[in-house]
């Protein structure tokens, strides 16, 4: 059987105990660079495939210094403090520069730990909207590759039709799911959490540069849970709380199909103009 | 005249470039360690002290590996990399343990920026909430030092009165400043993101064990907006989205008095039972 193209964009090959060698994917290619979503993933999985792990991911922060160019990069990831059932990762992506030094492309920290069951509370419905497969699939920024990777159906804040300048509100909703379909896991759902094109794009009706800087992703679920949403749609849902002399922020919530909240994130955003 | 007790708490002596001796503050102390938001003021102060500095705070991250234990610590900030206008920092805080090794208790990234006039939009209105002037100031948590740092002033979901297990919701809005009064800026800013006790005692009307491990906040206003907020009164907005097995998120806003958002933070919070 062929590998999953988000698979294959994933591989590592241990060169040293915690650092990897991976090869950016063409499957998952943006504008410059990849996709940050799978770039997420990937520092992910470098805490994943880790011989040391501890526990299952709570949560990740990735920081986006640089846009990797196509090809070879390094990822390490160092647990820098093991406690009786959380651990704290560091990671760092970096690529050669033209005079092989390795140069910082992406920084990260991540927290896993061993979940137990505890009183709970979900307290942020998924909010009832049209189910997907009554809405028409549609991709957002044509002309990139990555978004061939993802079956998206929008409830509402599409990307806009017209860029004339006229947007109102930053919320989007929609439903999405891996293409082919995948089953969920931490990896893909932190590549989800980063699949909102630039609220800003939709804000303004307007196409100006902007680029993700940092993400956060809190992980609600477990993997259980994650292979229960198995390659159903889940549901998305981001919105900017303000916009101000460069810099937008997102907040996001995805739940599975069946309206369980995976995942909450949050993002800081670089703009132009 | 008398330095105040954050910037006490806050003092860094360099020890070579980039590493900095703290010792944590009795004036802030909490149950088991400092006061977290003192020590996030703490690893950002690193990053605002460094003299490779390029602009001013945009995103901050802070991940808490292990209580600071009363004494001196070493912080260490360093420039991953640097862009025409963005810096992308990792910060790390240590303290000897009884061998003498220097053990991890923090770790965390930041991005600084010069920041440009650009297109902007404030979509998130300060609540219309009762003035603080008229509302009395309280302390949650009694019998922790860090409290008395600062005037508080709910104007919902204050700390619980009785511990019956009946709580509903998990919203607090509050006025805050620090006390003595001090002139807001990013280090004290990072702090106050923090004040918000943990909400899953509002949420269930009931103590359990509790504890951030991982704070981000995003910083919307510059130096000059932060000046301008001066001595006046915060209004903080916190919120959880859902609790899990051990875990609950929280989303938070602070405005300044006038009405301008100044951050916008998430926090996943360990808690027990």
């Amino acid at each position: 059987m062929n590998k999953h193209p988000f698979d294959l964009a994933l591989q590592l090959t241990p060169l040293e105990p915690g650092v990897y060698g991976g090869t950016t994917s063409e499957a998952y290619w943006n504008m410059v660079g990849p996709f940050g979503g799978v770039t997420a993933a990937t520092a992910l999985n470098a805490v994943l495939q880790h011989p040391s792990l501890l526990g299952e991911p709570v949560s990740l922060t990735v920081n986006y210094a640089g846009a990797l160019l196509a090809g070879a990069f390094r990822i390490t990831a160092t647990a820098q403090r093991t406690n009786r059932s959380t651990q704290h990762w560091t990671i760092e992506m970096t690529q050669a520069n033209a005079s092989g030094v390795q140069e910082v492309m992406l920084t990260a920290t991540a927290l896993t730990a061993l979940r137990r069951p505890t009183w709970g509370s979900e307290d942020t419905a998924m909010p009832g909207v049209a189910l997907p497969t009554g809405l028409p699939e549609e991709k957002p920024m044509t002309g990139v590759e990555w978004v061939h990777r993802y079956d998206m159906r929008f409830v509402e804040g599409a990307f806009p039709r017209e860029w004339d300048g006229r947007g109102e509100g930053s919320l989007s909703q929609l439903w999405m799911r891996d293409m082919p379909l995948r089953v969920l896991d931490f990896c893909s759902l932190s590549a989800m959490a980063d699949i909102f094109f630039p609220r800003v794009y939709l804000r303004r009706a307007l196409r100006v540069p902007a680029g993700t800087v940092s993400m956060t992703v809190y992980f609600h679920a477990d993997s259980a849970q994650l292979r229960d949403a198995g390659t159903a749609y889940l549901l998305g849902q981001a919105r900017a709380q303000t916009f101000r002399n460069g810099f937008f922020d997102q907040t996001s919530q995805l739940w599975s199909e069946a309206g369980l909240l995976l995942a909450t994130t949050s993002q800081i955003v670089y703009y132009k103009e």
